[in-house]
């Protein structure tokens, strides 16, 4: 079960990573995922790390390698599920995931990419969401 | 990382299995799921195993039994993802997923789910869905 799964949800692709990331599943990850995003035409990808105790300058790499793959196919990608102790342990090692962005939860993260990909409409995800955006 | 993440998404909650399950991880998994359930107070539970290459009868009792669990906290149970190989064998070997109900992807599985929530308003997950429900 070497294989990551990458599930489809409206305009978003989600991720969940659960098991130990190692550089030949890293590969594959980034391989799935570019060509699901070209297939499907994704706006966005939305990867759940909420397993990791430990986000290391490893999984930090693949993040922003993923992210960065994503952008050239003209999608977002969105972290989340983060877990307060690792937010801790990344800011004390000094990593800063570079053009990454982070949200709390899933729905948080899919709201994100729906309001970039419709500026007009937001997602109806948080009921009291939108507000502060005027 | 002995755990499989559980994500809210709306009235929903989706697992998405990945590694092989033993006893205690499945154990482990119901006690998560049966809380989130009373805590989120989700209307149903989609379970993506389009990472299962096999399931065999422990898998399905496993299936059933969540099921179960689910339904008596008043959430319906959708597996979602079953790989085509995987449908030849259950029916080869006559398992049938007591009380469970399948839908061929995640969005079909959480359309299905909202449609019984709320059965006046279908989902608009899929834009030519509805049409045969008059």
């Amino acid at each position: 079960m070497e294989q990551i799964p990458i599930l489809k949800m409206g305009d978003c692709l989600l991720v969940t990573i659960q098991v130990d990331m190692h550089d030949r599943l890293a590969m594959t990850l980034q391989d799935d995922l570019t060509s699901r995003i070209a297939e499907t035409r994704a706006r966005g990808v939305v990867i759940d790390i909420s397993s990791l105790e430990v986000v290391d300058s490893f999984i930090g790499r693949i993040l922003a390698n993923i992210a960065a793959m994503a952008r050239v196919l003209d999608a977002e990608t969105v972290v989340v599920g983060m877990r307060p102790a690792v937010a801790i342990t990344l800011v004390e090692l000094g990593l800063s995931l570079p053009g990454v962005r982070t949200a709390l939860n899933v729905e948080r993260g899919m709201d994100l990419i729906r309001r970039d990909a419709h500026p007009e409409a937001a997602g109806p995800a948080e009921s009291s969401s939108g507000r502060s955006q005027g």
